[in-house]
């Protein structure tokens, strides 16, 4: 259903795959080697349209060190690995495009004990987001990283995920203090130890977060956890334009007000949100603000400041929700947005993408989508973390039409192109995988894309890990 | 004058060293190629005991086309090639090992006019912390890493430094959005577009910082910036014992309070100030707090807290430095720790270094390394960035003792040892170089630091790129 070709990665031998099934069924036992159509069918795609492709077989390693011998069976018989989390990634992370095994961790789902000292905690990959926010709640604490899916752990590790809290809090890259991964040889390799930082040596961490399982298996990682505020307060407002919209967000950030959330929704989308969840909303664009404070007086200090600075650019409704339940109301609106925009064309399905520009080029480049969605007739909703310069759009296609499909994908380069011409990046948080692939050149240049292929060739140097993910092109 | 002996790395033949002195003045004029003897000892060591190890040409590039050409100068007659900042690195991180071109940065210190709406802005490496502090101030935003020294902004990125302010504002890893570097083959590559966040393949920007000029030569940076605060007050406050003070510390960060910066000085360090700046402090373990807010109201809340939260643990003497002049004074006295430990005795030396252990295991590390010091006879001053986890240690030595330098570095491994025990890092700020550099395989294990190695052999198959630093050992 894909315009974009899949890179082709050539498939290991009939003869390597038995062995190294053998090898696992030895290890595992062969019950937990699975092999199956439908297993490997479930296990071959993503949430997006990029065809499936599946992995040859499917373990779930229950440990560190199960993980590492299942690697280690790999490297032996050369046979490719992909990881797998919730399934929930967008840009065939996920697609074992030259078969091999398949390590979905949603075994490896333990979480230890968050220490409220040093506001830490170590989880295994396969923990899913609203796993680690029940267990963490009781204690005072939370994970500030939320990027909407209820992925896994490792999955937002893999992808540099981020989302609506990262104005505030940071993305993956901030919030993952080290990693336990295997390397190419199947060694078990932490790559920081528990200090809140260091300058020992290279950011093996950092490397890890965004490689999307191309330069070792990611089974656990170190968070970073926050106190749950003593107060939080969320409000909508609506604005007479996007631009109008944009400027507000900038003057925010100006005055270093610390918004948690700063999230916005075109007409469209307003739109959908009414229809989809009976709500009524001023069909205009809209920003969902979060204020996380020290106390009600702090959290008042903060929205007082952003109304002013909302009036001034012609925002008006700034709407209260100050209670739990108004506030689960409107970001549950703001989290259903795909859901929401899909209902629009009962059956359709939905090509979600993401870029990220510079503040400053942010209304115009979303004014400029805007007019290229009109042009083409397309039907398709902008959501934003603005506060980043970040935003998704939703665009409707009929998955049954390759017409429509491709016309989808044009506009999805279109997208692309228009914020590496603001000096953005074709994605902000949704990662490469093999369809923005071909976008890493003209966004760093082959100097770059150059290096990147050395990282990969020094540490996989057999093209075991997740093969034909971001740095596709044959090894120099 | 060390004990630590520097690590063996082979000279390039006098044949290249001479051709490539050649290259250099064709491409420079022979005027701006020292090989004086000064200016070659000048570039030959940095501010610590490690001995000093003299290149054999020092130049000055005078934008990034030039610095690159200097490297395919070195790569063309493998010649190492050393950057060099301030010089104000502790662990031999400029020492020439193995002699060839010293590439001083300072000429390259323009800035790019600041963007108020980004909140970023573009200096080249050569720019120094104050300079840059001087540039911004008139346009109300501030750039937060403050290491102490006036260190060159190239430089704290190669160090991945932090500093007195990272508990609020992070450290350069938080505070670099994207960097330019000259690779081993001579291109300029930019390792990140201009958008806030992105995962858009490897990070190399993330792979740079902290990387010491041993992967490819840093030459421009595009840092984020933050609004400077409406408000900021700052106070001093005294404690009972050591752990009582960083128990206040550590129930600061569990309530959140955004404090800019929360430092610890040790009773020795304090009557090290009140001797040499004429203060009056309590001799007693003391915290020095600054507090950031959107206007008085907001920094008085914050430090009503904190002063409520001291006095629980004992902290007296809570004293107040709102006005500019008395908080220039109280910080001075602070940043004044080594030049007032060191005048303690005078004609010594400072052994000045640092560890960064889990915030639960701070107090206890201190107080081992005060027993330490007590048992050896030692005189050593502590200071921290205590929300952090960091502490220095300001040892004095007689720099013409060779035993009582010994004795020192004795000391040294004795207080990384100690914080990798307790699960941290052997630096937490000042880097490796190579004075560090025999402690990363204890604390990341052999396999993290072979793929540190394969890293480093990939992007500088030649080992041009300072020799001898950060994994010294031969390239497997």
């Amino acid at each position: 259903m894909s315009v974009i070709d899949a890179p082709s990665v050539p498939r290991p031998p009939p003869a390597s795959v038995d062995a190294g099934h053998r090898a696992l069924s030895d290890l595992l036992g062969a019950d937990r080697v699975a092999t199956g159509a439908d297993q490997r069918s479930q296990h071959g795609h993503d949430e997006s349209f990029h065809p499936e492709a599946r992995p040859d077989m499917v373990v779930w390693p229950r440990g560190v060190d199960e993980a590492a011998a299942i690697v280690r069976v790999a490297a032996a018989h050369r046979l490719p690995l992909v990881p797998f989390g919730a399934g929930t990634s967008l840009e065939g992370h996920v697609a074992a495009l030259a078969g091999g095994i398949c390590v979905d961790m949603r075994d490896m789902d333990a979480i230890a004990a968050p220490s409220v000292e040093d506001l830490d905690v170590v989880v295994q990959a396969g923990v899913t987001r609203r796993a680690l926010d029940a267990r963490l709640r009781p204690e005072g604490v939370f994970f500030a990283v939320d990027p909407g899916a209820d992925a896994t752990i490792g999955g937002m590790v893999a992808t540099g995920a981020s989302g609506t809290t990262t104005v505030r809090y940071g993305a993956m890259r901030e919030n993952v203090l080290g990693l336990t991964v295997i390397n190419a040889h199947g060694d078990v390799v932490r790559t920081h130890s528990r200090a809140r930082k260091s300058s020992a040596g290279y950011d093996l961490t950092r490397l890890m977060i965004g490689s999307e399982g191309t330069l070792g298996l990611i089974c656990e990682a170190m968070l970073r956890i926050h106190p749950t505020p003593d107060a939080i307060a969320a409000a909508a407002c609506t604005f007479p334009s996007l631009d109008a919209a944009v400027r507000c967000v900038v003057q925010v950030g100006q005055h270093a007000i610390p918004v948690a959330r700063i999230e916005l929704a075109d007409e469209l989308q307003i739109e959908a949100i009414n229809r989809h969840d009976q709500t009524s909303f001023a069909v205009a664009p809209t920003l969902f603000i979060e204020f996380h404070g020290a106390g009600a007086a702090d959290v008042e200090a903060q929205a007082r400041d952003t109304a002013a600075i909302a009036a001034e650019h012609g925002g008006s409704d700034f709407a209260w929700a100050s209670d739990e339940s108004d506030r689960q109301r409107l970001w549950h609106a703001r989290h259903g947005a795909m859901e929401a925009t899909r209902a629009m064309r009962p059956g359709s399905g939905a090509l979600t993408t993401d870029v990220c520009v510079p503040i400053s080029a942010l209304a115009d480049c979303i004014a400029a989508t805007q007019a290229d969605i009109a042009q083409h007739g397309l039907v398709a909703s902008i959501v934003g973390h603005v506060g980043d310069g970040n935003f998704h759009v939703i665009l409707l296609v009929d998955p049954d039409d390759p017409a429509d499909v491709a016309r989808g994908e044009e506009f999805h380069a279109r997208l692309v192109r228009r914020a590496l011409e603001r000096d953005g990046t074709c994605t902000g948080e949704h990662g490469v995988g093999y369809g923005k692939a071909r976008f890493l050149v003209e966004e760093h240049g082959p100097a770059a894309v150059e290096m990147m292929r050395a990282i990969k060739h020094a540490l996989d140097p057999d093209g075991i890990f997740n093969p034909g993910k971001i740095v596709p092109i044959a090894l120099a």
